[in-house]
Formats: structure tokens, sequence, C-alpha cells
């Protein structure tokens, strides 16, 4: 029975994906959805990737949280397209759906974008089981974490288009073999490309931005 | 439909939790139930406060991850009791259940112990939704996570007794501010204890290894 109802749920949301990425499609927008564990860093590289291509790519953010409108007030002084999603209004969920999405990029100021980022919801678990619509999955994964999650956690990595292994400031602190970790994601998932950086220093982003401007390129080249 | 499917799980979990406190309550033990972000350091806090009292105390751990027993292998080491529940093969549950732990817990290998560590799948959501008969919550924070944390989950610390914040060694690398993070706690959950702590270095754990030793021995006094 719960089995069923859990099938159900992901039934309809699959469907409104599938309408997501229809309008984004038709709207020429690569959309990404971020995902990471509480605290490694996503707004800090959103912040740090708007300073750096805020004014080459026209971007817009979907904040997910399930309290506080923290993350989006950080971005604000961007002067972008910005709308928070607070979970708490829909029991407390622990990941964003293909609804809360739809629902908040109707929301957003209307103004065309290339690129859309949908920051979700702190967890390394959950947001994996539900998509979003948006073309491609990246989860940051920082350094103060530990070696080992890409093998404990091995359902988001494996679902994942990047990798991004921030706070590489701070490895000189730690017990964090980089080449390590590399070989590790690639053996969950050989097509991953993992992208080392610093949201704080800046370092390693110009592979990044590389990587999202290809993704704008296509998108736009496709009818 | 479904809340009504989510409150029947809730009411069998609640009542499988009731029956593990019971259990607990009759042999003595102190149970723990560890919850944090994925990587905040629940496992080193583990192996350093059974370095320092784990010819004190006779402990035990029921060790909770998604995949893989890297966690229980690093506690072998210490000859205590140890079992690994890998919720992949309960649907890759994001946190653990009171049926779990109960059966866990019966899984062991039959020595009296005194105090028992739950160690929840690393997830600052879910786990807080899931009761599991331990007496006390503990959820560990740490500074490389950033002083948001406690108000954008703040259901978990409102149910914890107990926030660990790890990783103290870091902070002359970080913006942390671990006085306005305390008084963020404090705010959300005035009962909290909050001990800061380095699980590398062993500072703070005095602190600690007190709090656990009342707990244990108020678990004795009372029949």
């Amino acid at each position: 029975m719960e089995v069923k109802i859990l099938q159900d749920v992901l039934k309809a949301n699959d469907a409104i994906a599938r309408d997501n990425e229809e309008k984004f499609a038709g709207e020429k927008v690569f959309a990404l959805n971020m995902m990471s564990s509480p605290g490694s860093g996503k707004t800090s590289i959103l912040e740090t990737t708007l300073e750096k291509m805020g004014k080459e790519l026209r971007i817009a953010v979907i904040e997910g949280d399930i309290a506080t409108t923290m993350d989006s007030e950080r971005l604000i002084r961007f002067d972008i397209p910005v709308i928070q999603i607070t979970t708490e209004s829909f029991g407390n969920a622990c990941h964003l759906d293909a609804n809360m999405v739809g629902k908040a990029y109707a929301g957003l100021p209307p103004k065309p974008c290339d690129l859309l980022f949908v920051e979700n919801v702190g967890n390394l678990v959950c947001p994996a089981g539900f998509k979003l619509g948006t073309e491609r999955n990246v989860v940051v994964l920082s350094v103060t974490e530990g070696e080992d999650k890409p093998h404990k956690y091995p359902l988001i990595f494996r679902t994942a288009d990047c990798v991004l292994i921030n706070k590489v400031d701070l490895l000189p602190h730690l017990d964090f073999n980089l080449e390590r970790v590399r070989e590790a994601l690639l053996a969950i998932n050989p097509k991953l490309i993992v992208i080392s950086l610093s949201a704080k220093t800046g370092e390693g982003f110009d592979a990044w931005l590389d990587w999202l401007r290809e993704g704008v390129k296509n998108k736009k080249a496709r009818s």
C-alpha cells in the first residue's frame, strides 16, 4: 500500500517534470538542479558564479529551503530574478518537487533567462528521487564532508551530470585526497564531469563557467 | 490519502519506538539517537569518545547508513558490540526507524551495555520525524556547515536535547561565530545543551563525556 502510494506520487511528479522540461525547452532555458548536503556551499557557488558571469548571461534562481528566505536574500544584490520556495508550507518536505518548481518558475519576474539554477533543499538523499524537469543535475560535495560520501550516498552521484568538489581552499587543513574521491565518483558514474573549486577564493571556477557556457550554447542551438 | 498513510506509518513507528524504550529501560541502557548532515563527524565523535571512555563504560553502537559498512569498520578496533544497518535494503530509506533499530539491537552480541549510540543516516531533515525509542537526541553541527543551519533546519534542533558543534579546530580558517550560533540554537530550543568540540583534537570533550556519564548514572538510578 505504501509502495503503491509512493509510486503514484512519483508518477504524478514525473508528469509535471515533463511539463517543466517542455517549458524550459520552449524558452531555451538551460536549467540545473543543484543538490548537496546542508552547508556544502551551493549558495556560495551561486554567488561567485553570479559575480563572474552575471553580466555575461541572463541568470535566474529558484531557491529551495525548508525555512527562511536567507539564501534568496544573499542573491538579491545581483539584481536577478530570484524566488524562494520554503517547503515548511509543503509539510516540511525534505526535497523540492516538480510542482513546486513549476509554480516558482511561473512566479519569477517575466524576464527571459539563459540559465536557471534550482537550488534544492540541503539533503544528500531525498532530492535524488524527484525529477524537477531540469536538464542537468549538479551535486556539490565539500572537502570537509570526508572522502567516504560517494560510497555512502551512491544514488545522488549516480543521477548527477556534474559534481563540484567545493572548499578546496581548506585542503591544507584536512585529510582529504582529491584524486581518490575523483576516482570513487567516476567508478560510480563514469560519465560524470568532476570539477574542484573554491567559492571562497574563486579557484577552479574557469572549468565550471565553461561547462555552464557550453550548456547554454547547446540549449540555444536546439530548436 | 497520502497524509493518512503517513500518519499510519508514524503511528506504527511510534508503537515500536515505545517497545524499544521499554527494552532500554528494562536493561538500563542510556540510548542516544545521533543525527546530523552527512560528514558532520558523527563517527569521528564516536571514535574519540570510545578512545576516551571505552574502558570506563560498556558502550555499544548501531550504525545507520544507506550503503556500505565503512562506519562500523572504523569502530571494530575498539572491540565493542557494533552492528550496521544499511537502509538500501529498506528502499534506500533516508532515516532509521524504530523497527530497524529494534531488530539491530536484538542482533547485537548479547553483552550488557551502559550506553548505546544509534548513529542515524546523514540527513538534517528526515531523521527528526521518526522516533527510535532512544532517550536523548543528539545533533551534530560542524562549523564548516555555516551559521545559518539552525534557522534553516529548525525541526531537528527543536527535537534535540544536546547539540555538539564539531570541528572547532577549523575555526581559524572559517567565518563562523560560535556565540551567535549558540544563541540561535537556544532561541529555537532554550533547554538545549550546546557543547563545542573537536573530534580531531579532543578539545571540548570533557563536557560531552560528563553529559554522557550523567545520563548513564541517571538511567541506572531509575528502576
